[in-house]
């Protein structure tokens, strides 16, 4: 590679049976199947096939529940850790990233699943860590609103500590399982945590032993300044959405010297945005298909979906004017950096309620690219080797189509141009991102006693 | 069957590599692979060989943290969500029961879950339902000490009513999915659940839709006063621990004439106690597995588990002498069904403390059978006829030998008896199980209205 960079990291992003609000509507989407096993096992087997690094699920705690939504949205889904689990034993080598809110969780019970999914599937797990951001949530977890921003972010890194000293509280080779005497574990190698702050107190020890990663893989999905700050200092991957270029290249030239501030190498944390890939044999054809998705979006339920990720009801105003007058991002509790993305979107193109709605209908804030095989990897590859991305969650617009032809088209052209592994080499998540082992804190600890 | 009943239905009790404190250490167990998923898919597809109903995965949200019980104890496990949905794929017909804590767990949380692998698995999904009832596990969970005994039910039965009416949220065909109209689902037929109460306030509706089975089957493993009623009111099975046939027969006809009281039929709840079975070719080969079995046990290490079974610690006391003076079951405030019945046990046999730990250091409370697979069915069928039992949780001493035994050499002489299924004829573990699908409380008000 000209810039010295290993191979780009790619994520298959998983959210409903596509990423497109309208997913479920397209005619090659199994919309039927949005909880059957057997389409998301074919889902992660073909991400497989195409030596993705990882399969990341989204999630949230909620659906919105006002009638429009339910009537129109595909707002089911399997629950990640259970889905992940079941996908372990039909995968080998690909990731499994689950999205798990600090807000509403306790850190021992995340702790303990993380890292169970980590010895079920021998290394391959990774926790992406998010905040509640949503009204919805809060009413379903006995709070009548959700936290405030600053909490939110101050609970999320008290919580990661807490999860990452028990990870550590059995040491890697605590276990001794000698059963001639009798001795299971070095007991002077498992240790109790006894944290106590402000949001937590956890005694440890975990009840399961130190992960085949020593720590699953972390990613770290906000871009506020308390997000890029958070990631900066405890992630190992951060999954962000930039529209242009420019944008990318800022964020990822102070996000990685952010990191070095935390006096870790910038190579430990891997940035990757999110985008949706729309793939044609032609330009035109791309085209067709992006224009297929978009005529498939009910103008209400894109209202909905818009109202949905800023936070405000938009159902009162004209659908073919302006956003009406919206509050600064410093006064609202919601998604910061998404909320920003948005308003600069709808402020840079003069687009209209219905038109926002429709941009953000694919992609949900994240870039669409378009375009045959060569130019969709001509645009990876743009971003990859001028220093804006380390790799990209990819996000299908429909499963499985979407998903195949990023794989067998799209794939292919980023191997052969030497930008793509062609086959696993290592065995853990860690090893596919390029990610050191973590140190343990208690032998640290010792060491410098 | 003479006395009407059906088939005797079982269940393959999953603790660590096996029910006896000592399980690691035997010959044939496989302890180093106590973290290892093919070792676990193994049992599950052995119990599912046998026919069995349900594996059924114990769990407990601590390690006990003494020197003693962390060198000496197989004291990790997987987390049993992420490794039953594991095993789902890997299995196709036996249900999957998991033991989740209504203590320190959220009824979203646990709603989500469950009703995932319901789906993940076809309808093969349980919940054993328990409360939390060790300090340890308190201090990992921001409490000093757990909540007291009549407490901790009344949250167990709110968090109940929380989850089954958000697994009726969306009622069983309130998904349309029509491509055409852009229809996903007849919001009219999904539902919010407003719960306020004491310990919870939920909206709904939950994120996925309503269960394979309606509800998942629920277990309820308490068999204090609080437990029976609990059970009796919202349970389909009850999961118990008796030493003797009188006890058990005693149990049986209480709790089966409770379920009445709460207008329900006495086959809408099995009652399927615990117990360990130690089989021989010849009884002789039958006690000298047992003996192999109790000679692996520690002496400190089995006076540590009587002392976490009791919440006492023992240590202070001659190993050869009685129990020392210990509080009235109304003062304490643990697990108060296992407490009892150990003082009793002891009293009656006039057993020192190592004579009472050995006895409980492999059924840990729970009874004992031994002998020949003819003897073991004996003993089994006697229960099952005299109003004893619906069925029984088999917890093999040790894996994969101890059910590799059961399966191999008692389930045949059982079937042969025509007091087990030869073939699973149903689908979901209701069906296995014998048991009706609930109704849906949003309609049945509708119906009432």
């Amino acid at each position: 590679m000209s810039n010295g960079k290993s191979h780009m990291k790619l994520g298959a992003f998983i959210m409903s049976v596509g990423h497109h609000v309208a997913a479920w509507r397209h005619p090659e989407a199994g919309a039927t199947d949005i909880l059957n096993i057997d389409f998301y096992k074919n889902i992660a087997q073909t991400a497989e096939r195409g030596k993705f690094d990882m399969l990341f699920l989204a999630d949230v705690l909620s659906v919105q529940d006002d009638d429009v939504s339910l009537k129109y949205k595909a707002s089911i889904c399997f629950e990640p850790l259970t889905l992940l689990s079941a996908l372990s034993t039909v995968t080998k080598h690909i990731g499994l990233a689950a999205t798990i809110s600090t807000s509403y969780n306790e850190p021992f019970h995340i702790a303990r699943k993380v890292a169970s999914l980590d010895h079920i599937s021998r290394g391959r797990a990774a926790w992406n860590v998010v905040t509640s951001n949503l009204e919805s949530e809060a009413l379903n977890f006995n709070r009548k609103n959700h936290l405030e921003h600053a909490v939110r972010y101050e609970r999320a890194r008290e919580f990661l500590e807490v999860v990452k000293g028990l990870w550590d509280s059995w040491e890697k080779d605590a276990l001794i399982i000698d059963k001639k005497s009798g001795v299971f574990a070095d007991e002077k190698k498992v240790h109790t945590l006894n944290h106590q702050k402000r949001f937590f107190s956890v005694k440890g020890p975990l009840n399961i032993s130190n992960p085949p990663q020593g720590h699953p893989v972390i990613i770290q999905a906000g871009s506020s300044e308390a997000g890029k700050q958070l990631a900066a200092e405890t992630a190992d991957v951060i999954f962000t959405a930039w529209q242009t270029l420019k944008e990318a290249q800022a964020f990822y030239k102070e996000v990685k010297s952010l990191v070095e501030d935390y006096g870790r190498s910038p190579e430990d944390l891997k940035i990757m945005p999110g985008v949706l890939p729309i793939i044609g044999k032609t330009e035109q054809e791309a085209k067709e298909k992006e224009q297929l998705l978009q005529e498939l979006v009910l103008p209400e339920l894109g209202v909905s979906l818009l109202s949905g990720l800023l936070g405000i009801d938009l159902s009162p105003y004209p659908i073919d004017g302006p956003l009406p007058d919206l509050p600064n991002v410093d006064e609202i509790n919601g998604g910061k950096s998404r909320y920003q993305l948005l308003l600069d979107l709808a402020k840079r193109e003069k687009l209209t309620i219905r038109q926002l709605s429709l941009r953000i209908a694919g992609a949900r804030g994240h870039r669409t690219i378009k375009g045959t095989a060569e130019q969709i990897a001509d645009q990876l590859e743009e971003w990859f080797i001028n220093d804006a991305a380390d790799g990209f969650n990819i996000m299908a617009p429909y499963f499985p189509g979407g998903l195949e032809d990023f794989v067998d088209l799209v794939i292919p052209e980023l191997q052969r141009r030497g930008l793509f592994r062609t086959e696993y080499t290592g065995k853990t998540l860690r090893d596919h991102l390029g990610l050191k082992r973590p140190g343990n804190q208690f032998t640290k600890a010792l060491e410098k006693a």
